[in-house]
């Protein structure tokens, strides 16, 4: 294998020279640049990453953190995050960071921080986010990615989706379809705490579509499960015994509203003829699910991108980037299937 | 944040001796050993893997290559893999490793291998395997894993499990419950070559078992299919359209198996009422379908832990590790849900 020193000898300059042609750092003459790259070219010669980052006391790797990669919407960011990645020649680490109490797992995150990973992406609002900022490792980029509450850390520059919007295409599909009796199956990090809800923007987002049709979702057809397929089922088996009348529930994520399909199956109700459901992410198991799910989708692989591309910004050079950098990427979008229909007369 | 130093100088030894305690290296008193151990608990010390690993010019991570993190065995390999490896303090590089023509991405696996990564995982029969040893770097660490066909690499560590036992598991059960008329839909590669099955290993088990009840599968009752939830969809649609009596379908693994479900659902056809259908591999997937899947769990933790073992013994100490070692891990095992019961009458 071609090294530095083979293409420095062939192009008759130094190494530091090739190193910095090759990075686009540095000054040197067209004709040298040219030569450079010839030679480069001609040998087949690929820069040592391990090399140049022993060189430069850095690892050309970036982590991402989430609780788990079993929960299909993060194997989408992280498919989505390593080929942007590479685009920019850097490797992704997979932390799955929760501890069995469900919060983050901070020595993990320090054990790579800086060391491992030139920087890090934290995931999801269900790891701990009350004291996240005392956890952050000093001194180490981070951006936070898909958070709800894109406020609560004013200091940490965020990546996420407009999920408001989200929330508002949801109702508004429901609303269009002629569903007045409307019930919403919400995602919670503590579902034993009453009330707690994770997904308050795209609740929000919801109840506003709904209130222009007049539409109030009073607390019996507000229910709010553990955020997962089983938490969706138990949701909606709760929400249906309580108000049999309603004709479509809308769900703040897909693993919820699949739970909500597998409610109404077990119960023999037929959708969407007599029941619609609609999720929210877009997760490719919504298109596999039968009915296929109509769903709002987040546009997974641009948060993944805008998340990654962020952060190797604020790598790069953090001057460029504001303190408070936030970035709101993609277009929620209504992806009509199967689970969504007028209701009854 | 305690270093290596601190230790030393409390502890009143060297750096090296610290180094060598710690990681249970060299020789030193047990009186050292007690001292040395009790100053870095006390100081909170923790090595600082990045340092050690440009010291010793290696890095402590693995990586592991497989076509892409979507599909829902691999993403249940990486999780458990990234917790066998933080075990032995390493970590995981993921790789997406399929080109856009489906075969290994080898400047990728060159990249990494031996820089970025101590040594690989490389997964999957679909990964371009006829010219995989070619493909392999030199002096790397490589160990593979779930592959079908064991003997095809004998100089290359392998980690996998019993497939023809798995195969015979599945077939039994339905011959058990007095299927007679069976069909099987097989995951190909490369599913536009006639006759193409890259679960060999899996259909031979199952011919085997249904053999000892004299039930064989005649080629229109054998439909061959991309090796996802669509191959298997559209494969168990010829085969019922070529034979509508088949009581049972076994399916060589759970993504061709949900595919079986949505045909029979398009079909009304009642599973199992009318059909039975049966998956082998035991993704979660498969218990959050409905109805439920029967399936053979493969126990996928047990591969991810075995491979992942393997490749740090060797990574560790090559000597000790057999150079075609072969390692046959966890038990196929009969899960039986909602999917699978007796023929109609």
């Amino acid at each position: 294998m071609p090294t530095l020193e083979d293409v420095a000898k062939l192009a008759g300059v130094s190494g530091a020279t090739v190193s910095n042609v090759l990075r686009q750092r540095g000054a040197a003459s067209a004709a040298t640049i040219a030569k450079v790259q010839q030679v480069a070219r001609d040998l087949g010669y690929r820069p040592n990453l391990v090399a140049r980052a022993l060189a430069e006391r850095r690892s050309p790797t970036i982590a991402v953190f989430f609780t788990n990669i079993l929960n299909p919407f993060y194997s989408e960011f992280a498919f989505a995050a390593e080929r942007a990645a590479r685009r920019r020649e850097h490797f992704l680490l997979i932390c799955n960071a929760a501890t069995p109490e469900g919060s983050l797992d901070t020595a993990y995150l320090n054990a790579v921080a800086g060391r491992l990973a030139e920087g890090l992406i934290v995931l999801g609002s269900d790891l701990g986010k009350q004291s996240l900022l005392a956890m952050l490792p000093a001194g180490v980029p981070v951006v936070l990615s898909t958070w709800e509450e894109t406020d609560m850390y004013p200091t940490v520059p965020c990546v996420t989706v407009d999920f408001h919007k989200a929330g508002q295409l949801a109702g508004a599909h429901l609303a269009e379809l002629g569903h007045r009796r409307i019930g919403i199956v919400a995602g919670s990090e503590h579902p034993e705490i009453v009330g707690d809800v994770a997904h308050h923007a795209r609740l929000a987002g919801l109840r506003k579509s709904l209130a222009a049709y007049d539409v109030t979702v009073p607390s019996p057809r507000l229910q709010i499960g553990s955020d997962s397929i089983e938490g969706g089922r138990l949701a909606t088996n709760r929400l249906l015994d309580l108000d049999p009348t309603v004709t479509a529930i809308a769900a703040t994520n897909d693993l919820l509203a699949i739970g909500a399909l597998q409610a109404a199956a077990e119960r023999q109700i037929r959708v969407p003829d007599s029941l619609s459901v609609i999720g929210l992410t877009g997760i490719w198991m919504s298109a596999q699910v039968r009915p296929a799910l109509t769903t709002i989708d987040i546009a997974t692989a641009s948060l993944a991108d805008g998340s990654v591309n962020l952060l190797l910004d604020l790598i790069d050079d953090p001057a460029t980037v504001p303190a408070s950098a936030l970035r709101v990427v993609g277009t929620p979008a209504l992806v009509r299937r199967a689970s969504t229909g007028p209701p009854a007369r």
